[in-house]
């Protein structure tokens, strides 16, 4: 008896927390549809007895960033970090005080900044974001994040991350996924921090990128920023992005917006065998923020009726996560 | 003593092989300097009590493929790729029979095809690698390699890769480096054998490439390759390659010829932290090819210039290698 009582104190000591982790590996999401349909994929797909098997080096897993990942409310977080650069870089520019779009950063008119378009937009991103090298450049947004908090929620952009989405990336590769961000957010912007704040490393990061060019400075070789896009990683930019980075097709795809439609097509209507994929749906106004088909950022209408088609999983955000940041 | 005669089997047995292993990794290399030169970096590199001991996340190693990983003579091998192709296709284009630099490719005519110079060779590359989806091409790619032979060697092309190499990838990736492909080559040419040739996954391929365009044909997302180049990883093209797909500086850089001099010098001499770059010397005319400074293909000049000057290894195939091809 006491023998059994020993064995039973092991199994418990030794295999509890592994049980545990196998019957609820997303503790921040509420039991329901979503959470339900991401554990059936993956146990399909990790089951060597199913025929829904697939092996190690086909679990890819890609995740859009902005809204997908962490918030892009009131606008994205990158635009922040270009208007937070305007007035560090503003004393060696006096002439900005009367120039669009630098007058709207400066005065925080981001009505103006909204009405210098597009064009005023690339103009703000190039001054910002160009110039230098990438070193540079990977310096600058640490230095950045360090100290610049969010305008309304008053945090770390870094801590306005989604809790139960690091779970679902931990989950994923606890059963040997290779997780990806594909963002229409800058990717020498996004690799500095991920690795540290998503586990995901800088070679498995897609973005929208600029021109940069090999020089040698001084005999030492360096890659210098130039003020000209390369590529858009966005809406038919994804799967292109996707192909040109990862060169697999993904099985599991999690986007946010319009912006993902394309990269959850690529993911699930263009061959054979089992995909996943996700929509964050924002319906949180208390704890985070609530938009879809009118908002400017992230705007998700398209997608949401593609989603209802095809049958694809909509997370409710207020529903069914019981926590947002960690 | 049984007992103990018992015990040194079993020790045998059980250890030697992985003793062998640690004493000797690389089988095909000769001892020497540049076997030397590798053991010594990678224990430096992966000793955490070495100064020089690198986390695993950076242990970044890039190899060029045509001339480093296989042979690449008396042509590129994807150049062998397209003219097959032309052949495959000529059917449907009579009009080949009399225009350049198809004539020249039916005809079998290489000083004709040499002198319709770099317009032809895009346009041969263009119409052989562009108007299909990356399905499609991936199939072609993949059938082409079944029954495709090299000219004077008579053998797959996927069996002309350098055995020496392979160890060293696999050497390299039994000390937690992973191993890309930065290649002149096509991205996509090379994605679909790489991983069973050299054990390197597409996600790992970095090349050369053409614009590809996201369409919906029949409800179906297809990716369509277009005769508009993209991007060429070559020469200062390699760095921006590296920094683009992999966002990590290299320590572990292997090449072959002035192509890669940019890549060799982005990862040796950018930045601080011990690095290796290494250079196969085609020295070896009876069992693969002699050639350097005036070679067409592969030509090495400036960087075997830079490689004395700054100490790189450089690998003299005739006496190093004890065995060339697996």
């Amino acid at each position: 008896m006491k023998a059994l009582l020993q064995s039973l104190t092991l199994f418990l000591v030794f295999f509890f927390p592994l049980v545990a982790f196998a019957i609820s590996p997303l503790p921040s999401w509420n039991d329901g549809t979503s959470k339900q349909d991401i554990i059936n994929f993956v146990t399909a797909v990790t089951d060597k007895s199913s025929s829904d098997y697939v092996d190690p080096r086909e679990r890819i897993a890609v995740f859009d960033n902005d809204g997908t990942l962490w918030s892009e409310q009131p606008a994205y977080f990158q635009l922040y970090f270009a208007m937070d650069r305007v007035k560090a870089m503003a004393t060696d520019h006096p002439e900005w005080k009367n120039q669009q779009p630098f007058k709207a950063v400066l005065d925080g008119d981001m009505k103006a900044l909204a009405a210098s378009g597009k064009k005023g937009l690339i103009e703000l991103v190039m001054t910002t974001h160009a110039g230098m090298s990438t070193d540079e450049f990977t310096a600058i947004v640490l230095d950045w994040l360090q100290t610049a908090k969010h305008p309304t929620l008053n945090k770390p952009y870094t801590e306005l991350v989604f809790k139960p989405m690091l779970e679902l990336l931990n989950y994923l590769r606890a059963n040997d996924f290779k997780t990806f961000i594909v963002s229409g957010g800058g990717i020498e912007f996004m690799r500095p921090w991920v690795e540290g704040v998503y586990g995901i490393p800088p070679e498995q990061v897609v973005g929208s990128s600029i021109v940069t060019k090999f020089e040698i400075r001084d005999g030492k070789p360096v890659l210098v920023r130039e003020a000209k896009l390369n590529f858009i990683d966005d809406n038919v930019g994804k799967p292109v992005g996707i192909n040109l980075h990862i060169g697999r097709r993904p099985i599991f795809a999690f986007g946010n917006s319009d912006g993902d439609l394309q990269m959850l097509q690529w993911t699930t209507l263009a061959g054979e065998g089992k995909r996943f994929a996700g929509i964050v749906h924002h319906t949180d106004r208390e704890r985070e923020f609530a938009y879809d088909k009118d908002s400017h950022m992230g705007r998700l209408d398209k997608a949401l009726i593609e989603a209802v088609k095809h049958g694809w999983t909509v997370v409710d955000m207020k529903k069914e996560w019981n926590v947002i940041y960690p």
